[in-house]
């Protein structure tokens, strides 16, 4: 387990109150918080609900005890913590490494605070090594991907091991693109989602509240930007 | 069958060339379009491609003896016939009564020319007597939903005729709004569109190319208004 990973994640447990309702991610720095936060929770007594971004998290955190219920069972989420892929200065990221964009978008549009949790290799200058995940709808996906190569954005469709296209969660393709030559991202994120049969898009402009980074112990707030 | 809806359908056979690649609309003016465009393609020999937007319209193009391709066989479409629910003196109209506007709007707008073919009962001053469909992501539905009433857009979920709510064939919800006291059409619909969970609308802004009606016999051209 990587230590960064853990540091990051014991930091982001402090920030959670009692009576929470809390957002849980996907990935392997979110697997550790929800680890941590199941202990805490038992340790302290506290009273802690939690809203899944993938069925794979609700297992997890399931699995250690905590209790999870359906986004449309709460009226608000009050804090979710969540990885990141890659995390620009003005904690813009993009996410989606593990296709689950999509659930993670909806918990974290619907959450009060969001707090990122990373080690310092997510951190850069600008966004774009990464590739931007595009979440599809199969009929007509071809258009898009047409289009998205005339934008120049290298369009590649994830695909599974066994080469056929990935589907998501939602039954949508996922095309990777990349935006490492884009200098607007907010025109572009506001690009993508407007087009016809896009269904939502990696690139979270103005989501992250707090980044916790696990290698320098930082924390980041954007109201401090 | 309604003989207003027979002509319209006649008025948009006359305007399909040989060779044509036509996108089919769903509903039951697309379907007497589908009969007659078969019977004139089998009658002067053409080579007519189709493409479909709905499985319903593809088995009844099918069994027209209609050739009908996937959307992602080809590159572009030259021309789609569809219905619409309302349509306004600008040609910009509300689709999705039959909840198939995904496929619907993803085949207009990758087609080079969009028919109406309409009877006079769907021609309205302003939009808004007919509900406005959005289709919804069902991950966070209920957010969504509370969103729309809070804009007061008066949210109803489509049920099913056993209560349950109606599922696409993309597997999401839809939501009905009251569109009648709002007065920037395109504002608006750029705002649903842009929020995370909602996949579509029925708004159709700037599609149309030319309205036929069939109780008038008036071909309506939108590079005319």
């Amino acid at each position: 387990m990587n230590d960064h990973k853990v540091k990051a994640a014991q930091m982001a447990v402090e920030l959670i109150p009692n009576q929470a309702i809390v957002g849980l991610g996907s990935g392997s720095t979110a697997s550790i918080f929800i680890d941590l936060l199941a202990k805490k929770a038992h340790e302290e007594s506290m009273d802690i609900t939690c809203v899944a971004t993938s069925g794979q998290t609700q297992q997890l955190a399931l699995g250690f005890g905590l209790k999870v219920v359906d986004i449309d069972a709460v009226d608000r989420i009050d804090v979710t913590v969540d990885g990141a892929d890659e995390v620009d200065p003005y904690l813009n990221g993009i996410k989606g490494g593990g296709a689950a964009l999509l659930f993670e978008k909806i918990v974290a549009v619907n959450s009060q605070k969001n707090i990122w949790v990373v080690d310092s290799s997510k951190k850069h200058p600008r966004l774009g090594s990464f590739k931007l995940p595009v979440e599809v709808v199969k009929f007509g996906v071809h258009h898009v991907y047409n289009y998205l190569k005339q934008r120049d954005l290298k369009p590649v469709y994830r695909q599974q091991e066994d080469g056929n296209y990935l589907t998501t969660d939602s039954g949508n393709y996922i095309i990777d693109i990349d935006i490492s030559r884009v200098d607007d991202l907010p025109k572009l994120a506001d690009e993508l989602k407007s087009l016809t049969g896009v269904v939502e898009h990696g690139l979270f402009i103005d989501v992250c509240d707090v980044l916790l980074d696990g290698n320098t112990g930082e924390s980041i707030y954007r109201k401090d930007l």
